[in-house]
C-alpha cells in the first residue's frame, strides 16, 4: 500500500458482468471479484465482500441488470437481492430504480456514476461544518469503499482535506468485522489525511479529554422523523457527543432516506452470525458454545443529531432532506 | 472445558515460588505459569499473564517475598514491580503492605487468603442490589480471574447466583485484550451462570431495548473524591447508564481506594503498544504504519457512580468508603 495510490471504483458494470473488490482480502491485497449472475453478486454481499449503503444502492441496480442479461426473472432476483441486507435503504431504492427502467444496465450505469458526483456535492457541503485542524471522530467506512466512489461521512472530511483545510481523523476499529481498521485506515492513508487508530471503546476517553471536535458518521437508512440506523455502536457515539456537547452529523444520500418509515423502530435490524464476535483474525477466541449477540446496526434517535449532510445541503431534519429532494 | 469445573486460584505463593494461571492461554487451555525471580513475574504482569487490580495487589506482594527469598535488594524489587502497570492502585499497596511485613512471604499468603474473603463479603454486600432475573452488563474481567480467586464484580453476579436469584450477563468482549470473551465468559461457563457474549459497541442498543438492569464493573484505582480508573470502555458505559436512567455499580475492594489521589485527573493512565489493537488473533488487520492510540484506562467521574460495593458493605461515595476501611 503506498500513499498516493488512487482508489478504484468499488463496484463497475463492464461487459455484461459486475467487477468489485473485494473489500474481504483488505487491507493485505487489492483485488476484484467478478460477477456473472445474481447469485454470485448475492453471496459477495452477504459476505461482505461488498458493502457500505451507497454501495448497495449500485449493486442492487447492477444486480437487476445481472438476471436482465442472464435471462432470469427480475421480481424474483429483486427480491433475492434485496433480501442480502435487510437494513440498508439504498439496496432497495437501487434495486427498484433498475426494475422500472426500461435498460437496467444502462439505469445501473447511470446510478454509479451519479453516486460519485452526489457524494462530491455532500463532501463540500459538509466540509463548511468543519473548523481548520478539526479532529473529527468517525465509525465504520463511509469512504469510497462504502460507495461507488469518494464517500459520504469520509467524504466530507476528503472535501475539507482538499479544500486545504487540515482535518484529522480518529478511526474507530468498528467491531465485529473491523471496518475501520481494515478499510478506513487503509483509504485515509491513500488519500494522505492524517488519521489514529483507536478501538472503539476509546471514544470516551478521547471526548472527556477535549481531542474531538466532531463526530461524522454515514446511515444504512434514515426513517421519515430523522432516527438512524447506522453499523452497531454508532447510538453510544451520539450519546457521548451529546454528553460533551459535541456535533454528531450524519452523512447520507438522499437516497438513504425512507420516507415509507415512520420512525426507527420500524427498521429491521439485521442479525449476524456469532463467529464474526467470537472468531477473531481466525482465531476462536471465545469459549466454544458461548452464546453470542451481534446485530450488525442500531438506531440513533433523530434528537441526537445536529445535522444531516446531504448533496443537497446540511439540513436539521429529514423533512428537510426529504422536501429538499422533492424540490430538486 | 467443562462447566462445572472449579476455577483454580489465580496465583500462590509455592515453596518460594510464585505459581499463577497464565491467563494469554486462556480459554484455550489451563496452564500454569512458574516464577522464580521478580523478572520473571514483572514480565507476566507486562504482558498480562497475571491482570486484575486485586490479583496484582498479590502479585506486588508476592514479588516482594520472591526478592527476599532470592536475596534481591527489597527497595529495588519494589520500584521495578509498581513500575509494570501505573494504573492499578491495588499493585503498590501489595508491595508497599509486603515491605512493611516481617515477614514478606507470610504477609504475601495472608493477603491472598483475604483477597478470597473479601470479595465473598464484597459479593455478598453486591448480590442485594439485583433484583431477581437481573440482567448485567459487565466489561473486561472481574472474577476469579482477576483476583486471587471469586471476583469482585462478577463476585456480586456470582453471589446473587449462589443465593438462588436468577442472574444472567451481557459479557463486553472488552478490545483490544479482550478479556471478556477470553476470560469472563470462560468463568461464567465453568460456574453456569447464563451469559451472552457481545461486541462492546452493542451496549448502547440494549440499553435502549429495555435489555439492562444494571452494569456492574471493577476499578483499577479509585480517586479520593470517587472518579474511577477502570478499564478504557469503562466510562462510555457510565454515560450510557446515565443517558437510561440505569444504576452503574463500581464493585472493588477497599484497596483499590487511594486516599492520596484527589480525583481521577491525578490518576496515570497506561497507553500499551499499538499492536494490541492493529494485531487481531495475531493476524495484522490494519494497514502497516497507521499510528495507534491504545490507553488501557479510562476514568468514570463519581457523579455517574450509583453506588460502590465494598467488602465493608455499599457505599454512595469514596468518603464513605474510606471511613469504613478506618472503623472497620
Amino acid at each position: 500500500m503506498t500513499a498516493g495510490d488512487p482508489i478504484p471504483p468499488t463496484i463497475e458494470w463492464r461487459d455484461g458482468t459486475v467487477q468489485l473488490i473485494d473489500q474481504r482480502r483488505l487491507p493485505e491485497e487489492l483485488v476484484m471479484l467478478e460477477c456473472r449472475a445474481v447469485d454470485d453478486l448475492c453471496a459477495a454481499i452477504t459476505s461482505l465482500a461488498i458493502r457500505g449503503a451507497p454501495a448497495l444502492g449500485a449493486a442492487g441496480a447492477m444486480g437487476v441488470a445481472l438476471a436482465a442479461a442472464t435471462g432470469e426473472p427480475l421480481e424474483d432476483a429483486a427480491r433475492r437481492l434485496v433480501a442480502t441486507r435487510p437494513t440498508a435503504a439504498n439496496l432497495a431504492w437501487g434495486v427498484e430504480r433498475a426494475l422500472a427502467a426500461s435498460d437496467p444496465a444502462a439505469e445501473a450505469v447511470r446510478i454509479a456514476a451519479d453516486d460519485v458526483a452526489r457524494n462530491r456535492r455532500l463532501g463540500a457541503h459538509g466540509a463548511e461544518l468543519l473548523a481548520e485542524d478539526a479532529r473529527v471522530l468517525t465509525h465504520c467506512n463511509t469512504g469510497s469503499l462504502a460507495c461507488v466512489g469518494y464517500g459520504t461521512a469520509l467524504g466530507v472530511v476528503r472535501a475539507a482535506h482538499d479544500s486545504g483545510r487540515r482535518p484529522s481523523v480518529w478511526v474507530d476499529e468498528t467491531r465485529p468485522v473491523l471496518q475501520g481498521s481494515r478499510l478506513t485506515a487503509w483509504e485515509l492513508r491513500r488519500l494522505g489525511i492524517p488519521c489514529t487508530l483507536v478501538a472503539d471503546v476509546m471514544a470516551g476517553s478521547l471526548m472527556a479529554g477535549g481531542e474531538v471536535e466532531a463526530v461524522i458518521v454515514g446511515a444504512d437508512r434514515i426513517a421519515a422523523n430523522g432516527d438512524v440506523a447506522n453499523k452497531i455502536g454508532t447510538y453510544p457515539l451520539a450519546v457521548l457527543a451529546h454528553h460533551h456537547g459535541l456535533p454528531f452529523y450524519v452523512a447520507a444520500p438522499l437516497s438513504t432516506f425512507d420516507p415509507d418509515c415512520a420512525d426507527g423502530s420500524q427498521i429491521p435490524i439485521e442479525r449476524r452470525d456469532g463467529d464474526e464476535v467470537a472468531v477473531v483474525g481466525g482465531r476462536r477466541l471465545a469459549p466454544a458454545g458461548v452464546a453470542v449477540e451481534n446485530r450488525a446496526f442500531d438506531v440513533t434517535p433523530a434528537e441526537l443529531v445536529t445535522a444531516y449532510v446531504t448533496e443537497e445541503g446540511v439540513v436539521r431534519s429529514a423533512a428537510a432532506a426529504l422536501d429538499s429532494e422533492a424540490s430538486a
